[in-house]
């Protein structure tokens, strides 16, 4: 991306947190600034900031602004980890950094000492370890696509949303540089449109062959055979292997199995949340009426029309035919195999334990 | 309704059919007046009147506006009857009213004799068919509704389609009235959003308990077990069973078989085709990118994106579990069953064979 989804400012315009509006795309490129965490936290909550791995690292970043503006940087922490519920990397970012924080010597009243600065180390080690896992997850499921393949995406899993070059779309980039990918399938996802505002925008940056469709389009496109592949990213995953991300992803986990064609996920460890056992575990977030009932502040139903807005959905393991990480991919997705692998940061697996899930 | 979706002006303020623009719902009621076929096969084209039945209704009258107009009544059938592929009751409708037009005397050359009149005759026949059609659904239909239902419903079926109250819509107020209806979840259906648009200023009109939801989040509502019912209309149903409906509809129908919820389409039997053999005999119609890149004239995706934009799918009889018709309900969907009951009108069926299949 020429605009960086996220980016740190030192003094003296900062300490700052820079961000990409991404409500604002593709319309317009404005850059949001927030120089203190209710400001931070309220481009989270408003969407300005999204993505599994970008709060990750949006909250590590939040951290570190907390302790060197001398902030209750516990209050803090625990006030953005709450921001959103669902993606796990919001609250594992913003624990890294506490912890980082913590070790050097920082403390409850705000006195940073060597906290402020080690919070900021971590942050960007955060966000380059982001960067790598992309190439890695890039690297490991490209495996997974076939020559002239035809892959269907939902919601938006590029740079927008890493500090790299994504998840499932870090994946598609691969393959069109290594020239299987035919075409790419962009569900607009509503109902706030990532796929359609997002996807697009940066699968236009990269001069990938793509269109866009309604949600509800995606079972007539695998129906008539045009679909090789499904590819998403993942908000969550708990210890089965069930995968919490963007509603309308569960559907298209159902309309997959039923047209024989693979559902693959991909997504960092830092997304795998060992604590949740499965899908009932995972806590999913309902969004406001509004985000549904009205477009671009138009009205597209009569006002005051209830509405149901999940902001996730939850896809069973046994829908899921594959996940990629940066440490290889999960497949048959089992609890077993999540453990081992999607779990290793957590639990300290030898790299043999995953080279044999891996193959 | 109180402003009904379509109104016959007799002169002096006509002839012309006044049409409510289902495309300003629910912000504006403006009513459009085509006083002459290619107004209305605009109006047409750009969806102010849609719906299967209603489109039929639209298109007899289109013929005895011609016919007493004293336009060349052959070459304005042709075009109405082709101003949109898929609905085979708009077809239906021309011929019929074409063939009373010729039947009292109507020529090519406009000299309209008694063809007029006969044909104006037939369209408010079909109409008054068409409303008792719906009366005779709802009474079929509600058969099919368990107490405490909770129905699941696609796009817009109600009386905005209608001479009557409809067709999945008139089974659902049906369900209503007898106290059996504890939701109505109304698909929005992008990219026109006749679910948010027009079923939710129905179902409020109509005081029904109802909530909108994204069409990806339909899946998560089965997997939870709120839905005990998806009921759709259909804009043509071939010989075997095969079901082309507004997109969206087959992913619903693959969604309720693999959670077990029973998929009903209801249907007059003027949207039978008993000359479309099969799902892959019915055109279905690929509309402009624009409905999915733009929303109300704002951008919602990059200016030149590409779509995928059918306006139907086609669900296979297999994942259809009944089709109520105004005869009878065709349960289980063979193509025996199909011919029996939907063809009756072209096939004139004895009431006996018609009364076997309803049980």
């Amino acid at each position: 991306m020429s605009i960086p989804a996220l980016r740190w400012l030192d003094p003296p315009a900062g300490p700052a947190i820079e961000l990409l509006d991404q409500t604002r795309l593709p319309a317009r490129e404005e850059i949001v600034t927030c120089a203190d965490v209710p400001a931070l936290i309220e481009a989270i909550r408003r969407l300005a900031v999204r993505g599994a791995p970008l709060l990750g690292i949006a909250g590590a970043y939040g951290v570190a602004l907390a302790a060197l503006r001398g902030d209750d940087v516990r209050a803090a922490a625990a006030d953005l980890a709450a921001a959103r519920p669902t993606a796990v990397n919001l609250s594992w970012g913003v624990s890294r950094a506490l912890a980082a924080w913590a070790a050097a010597g920082g403390n409850c009243a705000g006195g940073a000492g060597g906290g402020g600065p080690a919070a900021l180390a971590e942050a960007a080690d955060i966000a380059a370890r982001d960067a790598a896992a992309s190439a890695a997850m890039a690297g490991h499921g490209l495996a997974l696509v076939p020559p002239g393949a035809r892959i269907l995406t939902h919601c938006n899993t590029g740079a927008l949303v890493s500090g790299g070059e994504g998840t499932a779309f870090a994946i598609i980039l691969a393959a069109h540089r290594a020239g299987r990918l035919a075409q790419l399938w962009v569900d607009e996802t509503r109902p706030l449109l990532q796929g359609a505002r997002l996807t697009a925008y940066e699968a236009r940056r990269a001069g990938l062959p793509h269109a866009v469709l309604a949600d509800g389009a995606a079972a007539s496109l695998m129906a008539a055979g045009a679909v090789d592949l499904v590819l998403t990213g993942a908000d969550r995953i708990a210890a089965d292997g069930s995968v919490a991300n963007k509603v309308g992803t569960y559907s298209l986990a159902v309309l997959a199995r039923h047209h024989g064609v693979p559902f693959v996920v991909a997504a960092p460890v830092s997304t795998v949340d060992l604590d949740a056992p499965d899908g009932a575990a995972i806590p999913v977030e309902q969004r406001p009426a509004t985000e549904v009932i009205t477009l671009g502040g138009q009205p597209i139903a009569p006002d005051g029309t209830d509405a149901y807005n999940p902001a996730f959905d939850v896809t069973p393991p046994s829908l899921v035919t594959a996940i990629v990480t940066e440490r290889g991919v999960i497949q048959p997705v089992t609890a077993g195999n999540v453990r081992v692998l999607g779990g290793a940061t957590l639990l300290a697996a030898p790299p043999d334990a995953v080279s044999d899930v891996e193959r």
